[in-house]
């Protein structure tokens, strides 16, 4: 069955942790939002890749989507400045709908106060800050619970196959 | 009387954040390394400036400085991932000697695992961070203490007579 994911992002972003998913959700039949500050603009990657916009925040509703995703690079930091963003992750988390979150983006999720007693990994310099907001960080290539999170985009091809199992079907590319 | 005052960074620095600093230092006679992974290295910041490392993290000792700058951009988060960066500043906080830490410098704090019950300001989106750390976070131009510390590129000309008044000299060149 077809899921509506949506994407949370800004410039900065790692864009291998958007688009490689983004492409392995597409291709197995799921619908993708790219949300960001604003829609019907670009976002600037931080490798110089642009990346199309189709929603603002403003325009979401947490209850019309199945799932999040939340790519690293320095997008995580970005998001942290509007409330809004935390607002509407806090709304994945609350319903136990799965959350997919891959290098630095588990550091935007801090700000849902809800990562107490979770279990997840990230890139090495947010762990701290993970930690500090109860969660319990392992260093593995994927850590799953209602969180899917990853540590570098060198661990795209072992989070695929857990996203897939999530939504009960192969959306791994590879 | 002259101090000695070094000055942890690396790659994507907000450069005004380092490049102001140091030369009111330098103007006021004081004398400063730029330290960062290696000595001898180009830093490239966060705007497209290059700046030249003087030592490297492993040439250097916290004993030889009377006080410590750590600027913004992403230079704080990548400073994080070298667990020597976190020892080296450790020092200056155990120590009382002043630390000087601008927009997203304090981020690169936490690791000390020393904010516990001090009062600091930083840029808005890593303050969730720094409350989890237990620190006070104040929405202040500046926030005094050992840490002196600034919320933005914008605070520079406050921060500044604060760094004179810690070394009892003006270093402010406004």
């Amino acid at each position: 069955m077809s899921k509506h994911i949506a994407v949370l992002v800004t410039d900065m972003v790692e864009e291998i942790e958007l688009t490689d998913p983004v492409k392995a959700y597409k291709e197995a039949g799921h619908t993708v939002d790219i949300i960001s500050n604003e829609g019907n603009r670009t976002i600037n990657g931080k490798n110089g890749d642009e990346i199309q916009a189709d929603r603002g925040i403003d325009e979401v509703n947490a209850n019309d989507y199945d799932a999040l995703l939340v790519p690293g690079g320095f997008s995580p930091d970005l998001l942290r400045i509007n409330p809004k963003n935390s607002e509407f992750a806090k709304a994945f988390l609350q319903g136990n709908k799965p959350v997919f979150s891959i290098c630095h983006g588990p550091q935007f999720l801090v700000n849902t106060d809800l990562l107490k007693g979770r279990e997840l990994t990230s890139f090495v310099s947010v762990r701290k800050d993970l930690e500090n907001a109860g969660a319990t960080v392992k260093d593995e290539e994927v850590v799953v619970g209602n969180l899917v999170t990853s540590r570098t985009p060198d661990d795209l091809s072992c989070i695929q196959p857990r996203i897939a199992k999530t939504f009960g079907k192969i959306i791994c590319r590879s």
